[in-house]
């Protein structure tokens, strides 16, 4: 396919992704096919010859769409949303075609540093503390990530490295192998999967910080302290904490400003979690949600959730840039160049022009289109909430902060597992659950971009249909 | 914006592609930047209300390319290649407007299923063996990661996972903590820097072997045997051996089918990273060079740099998928689904649909269009070699086997450094240094998708009258 087919193909796609878009709530949500469907649809093998790109274009009815869960339907209201935007499209359009890798500044100086700027921006549209903006002279600044797992995992890899030498430092008699081992580290029991995951690989422990429904599962100053002390009386090095904002379960926000004291106090580095919640501080209202971070030694969330900025864009901000470039840096000769020492721009991760759909979004929607786009989904959590509310039968399992209404049926687990499994078998709209305080609850996430009142309106006379009918089966089986 | 609207803005920015694409040769290949040129160009801050679209598209010429080293151009040799093709674009754009998470089959099993089944086409093209092969009932297979960094890193910590499993196994009272510590990874002293990395984020020790420029700087079969004897001895545990099948400084090959016998009896992991140099083993010419995977529990390399298929797109094989996801897999409620058990589909990190473009590139061009394509490029480098070595003053620093070339002047290393410094500031063709056995040495890889022989002609006629005012200099000055 040279240029010029390329011009007539790319045009013709154009018009099937606003195809796709434009009709998406008719599709069914949930694909209904069984595991392993797509492998009898297609060839065992690679073709020796080309096919053509007519049969390509109809393979993505055949044998794709039958299989894909419909993140962007309107009636998708599972896990939390993932951005798509037209004008992240575009940008994401040029950067496959620009195609630079960025690893050093001179491998593409517009990719490092529109990232750094970019950054910026976004660092002063959720009003973070002077420490984390890189500037023309800051000691901080952010950097893209892939997915807040690896920002997870970064943070405590750079906290790891700076604990080391901060030991090695004190006592520098001390044998490096085996410091390792008396790390600890602490997260939320109410923390993403990946944070564990994080402890894993580093190799350190991570304990996990009980919460409790009449705090909100916010982790609390006074539990953090205490487990800090036993660990130390045990001979352990506490050196990172993970606090969460928006937990995925619930959408709970740890009390950073008390935990970040004792971080402070203890030498612990504090890495802010906000992978979902982080977006919505860019609006005065929720900034306060934030209030805390000026103890954080690094800040994370994801615009690609809920800023839309499509997948991946995972922003990271530290306080020290040295403490990452330290815990990362490999300088072989095929890497240098003339401005080596422009370490402002030398960073560990940004290997694609992922700035540029930061760039095309803030300044496609400007800072008051993106609070408007936050405000709205939130408004229609607020409107779920209350038809939850208005409905004897069920419960509100925890506050409705953000876009995430937690509920279930008053009464057993099992009927509430029944009733998603009946929601989610409809393939009209999904859903997925969580556990909070021994309890199977449903989590109501309002995701898309095109996600209206009407839909909001039409998923709870959905669910509602689907309880009557598992409470009606309940009645007449106790009968 | 809105779909109308995207359907034009798309159009356009498909035309603005293809006109980047068709001229860049015609672009400085290397900017002409200090760096912090872009930050003056910019507001400091995002808008509140929008820009026009028509805006953000003047800056692309405004702001962007002039910080872009165009590494789609035909006389960008630097690095090593990243893939750029047409169909791999059009698969990416439909993959953003699907836009979906792939962190489990249910969250979009057209995703997961995609990738595994490309993953066995590509397998297949390969010649891999069959344990490599998921197939309906294979106990191995395929997933895509990141970059082959990650795939470093991912092989480590899967190879760290079933060391300490076997240790604990053999001896249950032992206590796990300090095991990490005991273990012994090994890679060439010509690895890649992010094999060092990788040691480092995992907390093992990570010994380069050394290499002679005799044994065409690959790891010998003694040598590897050597040093396991020496640190069994001292009571390490050596567990993981990183080989290099293209290394980035020379395209050196380590002797895997002598190396991969010394692993298996020694139960160390044996990875295989060939990110640059896997693409070519499509060709039955250069299978050979793959010889002795057999003997390697994992094998990786880069499709998204010299297989036409975008960045990011690093193709990594497992002989035990269990090896993997055993070392990585959580289980919150909010990812169950009811599929659970099917984990043949369910991996650690397919978080795009990354497999389209895959699908795209093997139909569009067929697996002999690939093989033309991977046949240009090395015909390209022998061109090149030819050329140097008719050349009296120049020599040829390692041996060509695909498409890159080592040469230099004879003589020092600071009139080969003299000479890059000219070509780079020349800004007409674009080349990186590597250093072998002490020596600095230019590194000539054939990159673009569009270089032909006439680029490597231009290219060539300019090192050489480079070269010739460099000696000149240097003869003036010893007058």
């Amino acid at each position: 396919m040279d240029a010029a087919e390329f011009r007539r193909r790319g045009k013709e796609m154009v018009d099937l992704i606003a195809d796709y878009l434009e009709n998406i709530e008719q599709r069914p949500v949930y694909p209904d096919v069984e595991p392993g469907y797509l492998r009898s649809l297609i060839p065992e093998e690679a073709p020796e010859e080309p096919d053509t790109y007519e049969d390509v274009v109809k393979d993505i009815e055949r044998v794709i769409m039958p299989g894909v869960t419909h993140w962007h339907s309107p009636y998708f209201y599972a896990y939390f949303p993932t951005a798509n935007s037209f004008p992240a499209m575009l940008a994401d359009m040029l950067s496959g075609a620009i195609g630079c890798i960025g690893f050093s500044w001179a491998a593409s100086p517009a990719c490092t540093e529109l990232e750094t700027v970019m950054m910026d921006w976004l660092g002063k549209m959720l009003k973070l503390p002077e420490d984390f903006i890189a500037g023309t002279h800051g000691q901080g600044g952010g950097v893209i990530q892939g997915t807040a797992s690896e920002a997870t995992l970064v943070a405590l890899l750079a906290a790891r490295s700076r604990a080391v030498r901060m030991i090695l430092a004190s006592d520098p008699q001390r044998p490096e192998t085996g410091i390792t081992s008396k790390l600890v580290a602490y997260s939320s029991d109410q923390a993403h999967c990946s944070v564990e995951r994080a402890g894993m690989i580093a190799g350190v422990r991570m304990k996990k910080i009980p919460t409790e429904q009449s705090d909100k599962y916010a982790v609390q100053g006074e539990t953090l302290r205490r487990m800090i002390q036993e660990d130390k009386a045990a001979g352990l090095i506490p050196f990172y904490f993970c606090a969460t904002l928006g937990t995925t379960p619930s959408c709970a926000f740890d009390h950073i400003t008390e935990l970040g004291p004792i971080c402070n106090a203890e030498k612990i580095w504090m890495h802010i979690d906000a992978a979902y919640a982080g977006s919505s501080f860019i609006c005065p209202e929720f900034r306060p949600l934030l209030n805390g971070i000026e103890f954080a030694d690094s800040f994370n969330f994801n615009p690609h959730k809920w800023l839309l900025v499509n997948f991946d864009c995972s922003t990271m901000w530290v306080r020290k840039r040295s403490d990452l470039i330290g815990a990362f840096k490999m300088d072989p000769l095929y890497l240098k160049h003339d401005h080596q020492e422009s370490g402002r721009y030398f960073y560990t991760d940004n290997s694609l022009f992922r700035s540029l759909k930061m760039w095309f979004v803030f300044r496609m929607y400007g800072l008051k289109g993106l609070q408007d786009y936050i405000r709205k989904h939130v408004e229609l959590a607020k409107e779920f909430e209350s038809l939850v509310r208005a409905d004897q039968r069920f419960e509100i399992s925890a506050d409705v902060v953000l876009g995430l209404v937690c509920f279930r049926l008053k009464g057993s687990n099992e009927v509430n597992e029944t009733l998603l499994k009946r929601i989610n078998n409809g393939r009209k709209i999904h859903l997925v659950p969580c556990q909070l305080s021994g309890q199977f609850v449903l989590r109501f996430a309002v995701c898309a971009r095109t996600t209206e009142s009407r839909h909001i309106r039409e998923a709870w006379r959905l669910i509602t249909q689907l309880a009557e009918e598992v409470i009606q089966a309940g009645l007449d089986q106790e009968l």
